[in-house]
């Protein structure tokens, strides 16, 4: 259905020529300031008309907040926000197409309902996100206040232009893609009209682009996410593990046709020994003394669970308007979406992580109140409580963990 | 948390070391015949021991039905199943490590609760999927009876040794790869020790493991999974359209590092107009006609919503008892898991499947009591509708739809 | 959390002060026709002012539809609907009191949340039932033109003002009172400003709600709810019977007190015997030969699950607005908020018969594709089935199974 | 469906005859002593055989733990317990009733399903509440032992037999009976076979019990339960309000007619000003200084969200194995089954609180660090941080508040 997340609950409505589209999001901490501006700020990365490589449709979708929140301050109570559609009238059936096009959802929502909406893609068109945009852009706020959560997506590869990814077959992954992982912000990433961060390949991009879109076709493609100073400890197993909610939010994207977290489809090519990520003693974002591990090939979370390391992923996409296929000609098309995505596949990573945390939160609060354990002699460095058993920390010095 | 699905529902419980693992499933159709034994075909895929690429462990999973079945037949009340474990004592922490293994969820588990089982993966480790494999079998046995969907599962890739998957770079996927997801049977899965029914590349995944297992190393791998004969109509949007359900279903399997369905990360390399399933007509699996697509790229998934053609998609996987990382010297662990992964694959596409079903079946009957709509004059060919437009219905045979 | 339902779900939002209140309604089933006055009917039977004895405010609550409905038709997408405030500046607090209102929400907000809305009653405010009211409106269109399934409710107490009850002390319930039960029409009860349908009784409680008004101060009162032509398999056990449902709906309506099923309270004082509800053969709505009982104390349900009889039951208030408390001096509330409640009853009521409707035709549309069961011998004449067992039918025409 | 709460989650499942009866509790805090003793104990209050006053069936029903615990702590993965049936065979359909027992749950689950258990009322029994007494227990413990919460239900009526309620036409709640629900222990209610702590009372209901087994006929009756030291802020509005999940929990408990809060039912005759409940400055179980009531009409709850006062609530029971019928002659029934509901009742509002409790946890601990807030003028004493503005506290010191 329409809702997402357990806790931090988002539920979107509307169709691309229905009044207006939006939602309810339930579970926003109360006492957080929050304004439309703040708000308004990923709405505007997500519109269309951007640059020319883009759609060309010039709309501006400027935000409503309706309630939960008075004074600037949230109250704790379900907000909700709303976007005007500037085209407000379903169309007459018959000026439109009478026969589904290809990859659209066209066929499939008839099948499915019995009816579908009269023209553009309904729900399955790229306005559906405008609700949930709207909702991460709170998740985030709280997530960067808070936590000092940072999440960063950028356009990885259009089409077969690519970021260098790997420098040869022996390595996992190159150190020019690792090092944006770890380092790159997101003025960094919009000062590019493809939001390809790395100059030379955006300006291939572009290239490619421009190409296709003078042929009238379109590209797909791939964007990385990455996700910084997020606390350990956040994933339910056994099914709702962190990189499950991850997909299953990505995957929840139009057009959306791959997943990886970490060293991902290309990692399982490796032997367990070349793709292992060492114990090291490490500080966290705070200075604190915790375990980390040396090298990130999960990235970031182990058994379903966040390690506190960067949590970085790969989506990559066809088309997101409810499409894989052809541009339409007279359709009002992006000749590539990919960079348009990049703040949806934000907003959604911001919606796991605040849920996740808000799970976390519930637990971890009932279990501060209990006596502490004293009969567990594991060796670790957790947050917040330095080496649980100091007799074996050696052990950890000494990078014997990494032996096993 | 340890359930999954809406309204057919598995709630999973236990640990390595605990008395039995297993679980309860609710909203099983009441009247459907099954005996224990339908069970533990599956679970006895699933079980370690098999061959020697697998673990060398002779567990002997046997399943014990407590409830929700009387006379053969389901009560449509929750049926629990268990299955008990031969090493029920927790284990003395002093005798097993005191610092977290590389790459597993030791740590994590720990940094979430607090506390963790005190050896073994505790929830994290293999057995926890015994009771969504006993589930999973409910669902497969429903969906065959009642659908004739079959789902197979086969393993893709060992390491770097995979089926041929596409010939050259201009093509989206080969001929050879696509003709099995097509046509493969479990039983010609199953002749193979490795799980993959393309024998020549079966004999290079032995020789790849064994050597692995020599170097007392592990290897990771990917499976590719077909779900045929599934109805039209199945998804739902926004946030639960087919494809995230399977992509939430197929990461919450321990160690799982990607998912992809259709043409998938490869296809987001091509070129809109390379990548389009133009609609043709043709028959369903019934005979029936209806709306088909000449290409499948999309995957038997357009908006979210299944289309009628096959639903395929690939899940790789580094490990799957909750680590990525080298192998343990003294663990009873697999030198790949790949194979034993097959039949979680399976279930957890079964568990998704039948959970879409219900609930496009609630909608379904609902919708079915109204009055039939008169003003629609779109032309598709619709599953037990025909054409539902006659007089546009010659757009759908002269294929123009492949023109849009 | 705001959300109620499972398939059929509503998610409402809104303050007393904010820009609008309104909801989300998900799972509505595609191809009803809906319109905007459809739902306003309920929301102006809702809205304060209509009559002197309850609040004197002239609210006019306009519903405007956002989304999921085209020329007139549900997509089976979320339909949005909101209502605008007609005081939108949230209060200064400077103006407001400083203080907890006794029996009001205040204290308990500032507790939960550490903040609250600046004046009224935030979201313990009679208008969040706004977003309810317009959701239930579609629940009862769909269930009575597929069902015929009518719900009616009306006054059936004031303070100490009401309609016999039971003539004396060895009767369950008196006949006056069942059968207005049986045949309450929602015109009767709208003829009277008291919404009580019973003439005598309805002008008593005119004089003690004028009489209360003229004191400042204020009278709740009790409302019975029926709900005719249901049919038999509704309610989900064991934690979601139908009662239990029913319960949650009712008691999540501001300041209730009270919930009974069928004889409730006053039933539970008389002996098994007394209080028996003997099978007899009948026919149901559409005339079709069923099992029906003599009489029906259990209300309409058994096990949890409906049996086909008219499901009824009480629900009683203080005071619908968050409080229990006396008259705010200068507030403008109602002197009885019990006749503004009885569509809110309704909407309730609508929305829980209209999500287990949907939850068994997922089920039972499921097991239709089962091949039928042979061994049952119960004699029972089952809603369309006819008596499953003719060999024992005897049985149940004799009348014995009142003797058990 | 059989899962009752969100974040502290229960499962049951099992039949009357099938091999055991059960649940998985999910949500579990990690770290609390646990041992089948603690679960036993409130399992053995419930089960049969305790008197001659209840059923002469001689259960013993003995928990076996199967999940979630080490070292008799917690892990804060799923528990999993059991407890196995006597008779586990399904009796053949010949042998049992061939038509529907009168009230009872016989037609109604077949009407759902299309096949019911061949014998006991199935999931409509009362061993069903098994599996929610055991997960009830684990709650229990860990809010007595973190809260001091105390839970104590006690008898209030049988028949016609009850403890004085109200002593005159005009008191809301007489002292007596006001004062059993501040002061009653356990171990109090537990010295009379009836569970009704007012000696004189209990003696009347045996007699009447008595009677009532010797007329083989059966009895129904009232109970009341009073939860203590709950902190204020629970309950999440507008639909999970505290006294709706209650009304939910107690009215899924088999054969329940009734719930009512606080004054309840009664409490609706009065006038707003008879009703209310004045502020006064109090403190809470820790000596702290809070803002309490000098009444406690409203039962602990305003505005849906606990207010730290006494929650206390009223349950009637018809019978509890699914039917408000006549005894049936040959079967094992009770002839009383309210002192037996007692620990049930007890266990779902543990299961409630407890649920409620990880709620409100997840959003206090997300809002905790936010900076605090410093425009509220609000004079109100929160718990844990005095008087919020002190200009204006005299307000709340000469009781001005109950002026309003």
């Amino acid at each position: 259905m329409s809702s997402f997340g357990k806790l931090f609950r988002v539920h979107t409505y509307g169709e691309s020529h229905c009044k207006s589209v939006g939602c309810i999001v339930d579970g926003v901490p109360p006492g957080l300031k929050l304004t439309e501006e703040d708000i308004q700020v990923q709405l505007s990365r997500r519109r269309p008309g951007q640059s020319d490589i883009t759609t060309a449709r010039s709309e501006f979708d400027t935000v409503h907040l309706q309630s939960g929140c008075e004074h600037g301050v949230t109250l704790g109570t379900p907000i909700s926000l709303l976007v005007l559609n500037k085209d407000q009238r379903p169309h007459d059936y018959a000026e439109t197409d009478s026969y589904p096009r290809p990859s659209h959802a066209d066929y499939t929502y008839l099948a499915k309902y019995g009816v579908k909406a009269s023209s553009g893609g309904g729900r399955a068109s790229a306005r559906e996100t405008i609700g949930r945009v709207a909702a991460g852009a709170i998740a985030e706020k709280y997530l960067l206040e808070c936590y000092g959560i940072e999440i960063v997506a950028f356009v990885q590869r259009v089409g077969k232009v690519g970021i260098p990814f790997a420098e040869d077959d022996n390595e996992v992954l190159g150190k020019e893609y690792m090092e944006l992982v770890k380092s790159v912000k997101r003025d960094q990433v919009d000062k590019e009209i493809t939001r390809c961060p790395h100059k030379e390949t955006s300006m291939k991009m572009e290239e490619a682009i421009r190409a296709s879109k003078a042929a009238n076709d379109s590209l797909g493609g791939l964007i990385t996410c990455v996700i910084r100073n997020c606390p350990p400890g956040l994933g339910e197993p056994a099914f709702d593990k962190l990189e499950a909610m991850l997909a299953h939010a990505m995957l929840s994207i139009p057009s959306t046709k791959s997943f990886e977290i970490g060293s991902g489809l290309r990692g399982t090519m490796f032997h367990g020994s070349e793709h292992n990520d060492p114990w090291i003693e490490g500080v966290d974002s705070k200075g604190e003394k915790v375990l980390r591990t040396s090298t990130n090939w999960s990235g970031g979370v182990q058994g379903g669970i966040s390690n506190g390391e960067d949590i970085y992923f790969r989506r990559s996409t066809a088309r997101y308007d409810g499409s894989a296929g052809v541009l339409a000609a007279k359709g009002r098309h992006d000749p590539c979406v990919v960079p348009r995505a990049v703040p949806i596949v934000e907003t959604m990573s911001a919606l796991v992580i605040m849920d996740m945390l808000l799970q976390q939160n519930a637990r971890q609060a009932a279990a501060a109140l209990l006596p502490p354990l004293t009969h567990l002699p594991l060796t670790m460095v957790l947050p917040g409580k330095g080496v649980v058993n100091d007799a074996a920390g050696e052990k950890v010095q000494d990078n014997k963990v990494g032996d096993e």
